[in-house]
């Protein structure tokens, strides 16, 4: 893409009334705007990013047997009446509109809506196990809203949800799953921890958490460096200091970010709701149910409260808006053509590829919106790099500049 | 794709409550879900089906320039006010939710909040003309919704706004979008009639919309079959009857399909939320603006509407959900091992395919399901064809069915 085409610009200033580090310099790099707290539009780059985080998500999710769809945002209030919800835990958080003497909520989560779509088509063990998921804008009544993109009234959610004929079958997917989301979020440059949400013990059978360690974090958990233990302090029987039950080590206390959770509902939607499938013994029976949640705007957050300096944001490889900034440092025609030249031939490689063709900016402007934006690699093409038949290539993530020849670029990204 | 592996499946009624033709074929087909009037889900061929249509919008308004964008769905009310819509015009129509002692709408259209992001990184003529969209789930509160697809609470919605320094800038664009509709609805299988929605002559300062003749649609129009005149029935200054007061053809009246518009806005919310630039003269000017909407799910219904028969919907080739139904007619293992194998070829060709390996059905299901799902071509596999190393080929519109030998399949679908 031409940066002379992009409507966004970066600024040195975030609003006033933003605290959140992820939001502050994703406002200045011009990848989202602030239309009121805990709300977010994208921009072109903000809207690449998260579409990369989502197709990472979905690629992953459709490995492992999952149907996308996508869900209405509205919920009934009948529906909800009759899992006891509508007034009660998340439905209290939940935005609700007036309509024909009515209500109608505004999808936080989709337990109710799901459970009553697959009803109609699984009866049978024949049709089990079934999974389905959607990756959408979902609503929530934050009260306080201050992590930028890390706690939203509005955000991107990605919900998959599982339907089985046994508590087993359950526990195999569950396993499947948590394998699966470290995957996702490696691949989105976080590495979390998988945390009990219930104080119960590290079973099948209860919640857990994605945690990523981040001062930005507004969760506390106790955590052993072995990678055997994790607990939230909310239902936490342990404290920092204590001994990992499983490998002795001492339990370390951090404030983490929740980038995902996971949830065996077993099957209190499906009797609530009347999804019964008949077993092999031509008895009915209860569907269990999973329920599966990521959040791509969260992760896009994490992602810049981990992955960042001074400067700007590093963005990991895989979710960047683009590979590769190139820049034209100098305005002279040698170096338009030497750089435009360059810009095809990296496209035509099937590199992303941001060309900072702008007139009437110094080379120092160019630099700092480069660490700023912090795509991966930047290009530099200067009178000085194109004496030596060269460009400048330096990643964002270390200091060093290594001078490569023109002609062995497209070698070089190509492995 | 697998149908076995499908969660949903087809159904002989449609909900009772349903009226709409499009919405009946949709539900009994497997592809939409209703939640409430004017509220559907996605299933998975829906969502397949939906993305196409998202896809070739999204082409389209990049060739002319557009960036896209993703703006949030909640509106700020402060913001409404500014422009007097909050409680006036589409602001009555407007979803509200109550948030900290105050409200937030949910956004039908964008107006103020594009205006409000643009006007940060616009401020020179150099910086114009911009033009920018977005793809996303609109609400709209309609007390009466009873037309499927075609009229929702919640429907999907491009958006594109474009920003000019000049009046004759913004009419020199709206012409290349009218051009570009017209693109994306002949893509979409339906054949537009451009229509004058204000009564003040065809002209580029007046709003125009794209109309689709069909039984369901809502509006009524007045137009000449040699395409130089139509007007909408709600500003019309002629009747049925009367002669085209261009070509003096006998104008028509037909129920037809708003599937797009598009609108000059002039100056009026660049002057209410203070978007100016600096002119070449050095003077300060209001921002020219033009709105144009296309709806995604709206073409959905439309395109079903208008391509269907007793037996089911005829998808357009570039909306279908798959190009090929491949049916494995018999459960014999020899019918089994082939149908992979044209299945694993046509894959390789980068055909998409819906391959029908259930067991448990009969051959007469399996038609009916085909003609009901409606992907453009069918290819059978039964005892009878493999006698003559051959497949029965036939498309969905036509009657006619061919005998084609298995090797040739291949080349016949890349041509």
């Amino acid at each position: 893409m031409l940066q002379s085409q992009l409507f966004t610009e970066t600024t040195k200033e975030a609003p006033r009334d933003e605290k959140s580090l992820n939001a502050k310099l994703l406002i200045r790099a011009g990848f989202v705007h602030k239309e009121m707290a805990g709300v977010y539009s994208y921009l072109p780059l903000g809207l690449l990013v998260l579409r990369k985080i989502q197709d990472i998500i979905r690629e992953e999710m459709e490995k492992i047997g999952g149907q996308e769809i996508l869900m209405s945002v509205f919920q009934p209030k009948d529906l909800w009446l009759k899992t006891d919800r509508w007034s009660k835990g998340i439905g209290k958080d939940m935005f609700k509109c007036k309509l024909n003497g009515s209500e109608v909520g505004l999808g936080p989560t989709h337990e109710e809506i799901v459970t009553r779509i697959l009803k109609s088509y699984l009866s049978s063990y024949r049709d089990l196990p079934k999974s389905v998921f959607q990756i959408q804008t979902k609503f929530r009544k934050e009260l306080r809203a201050k992590s930028g993109l890390l706690r939203g009234r509005e955000f991107d959610m990605k919900d998959l949800y599982s339907f089985h004929s046994s508590e087993e079958d359950f526990e195999k997917y569950y396993k499947i799953v948590i394998k699966s989301y470290h995957k996702v979020l490696g691949r989105c440059g976080l590495r979390a921890i998988l945390t009990e949400a219930s104080g119960k013990g590290f079973t099948s059978s209860t919640p857990h958490e994605f945690q990523v360690i981040a001062p930005a974090g507004e969760d506390t958990i106790f955590y052993c460096l072995g990678g055997d233990f994790s607990q939230n302090k909310e239902v936490a029987k342990v404290k920092a200091g204590d001994k990992c039950p499983i490998c002795q080590k001492t339990l370390i206390e951090e404030k983490s970010i929740e980038v995902g959770n996971i949830f065996p509902l077993g099957i209190k939607y499906s009797e609530a709701l009347g999804a019964y499938f008949t077993d092999k013994d031509g008895k009915k029976k209860p569907i269990t149910m999973g329920c599966y949640g990521l959040g791509p705007s969260r992760i896009m957050g994490a992602a810049v409260e981990i992955h960042h300096d001074s400067k700007g944001i590093i963005w990991p490889g895989e979710i960047a808006p683009f590979q590769v900034h190139l820049i034209q440092l100098q305005e002279n025609p040698e170096i338009k053509k030497k750089s435009r030249e360059i810009y095809d031939t990296l496209l035509k490689t099937g590199i992303e590829v941001l060309y900072d063709d702008r007139d009437g900016k110094s080379p120092g402007e160019k630099f700092a919106d480069a660490d700023l934006i912090g795509i991966p690699w930047r290009i530099v093409v200067s009178e000085r790099t194109l004496e030596k038949d060269s460009v400048e290539l330096k990643r964002r993530d270390k200091e060093e500049i290594k001078l490569v020849k023109t002609k062995e670029l497209q070698t070089f990204f190509k492995s």
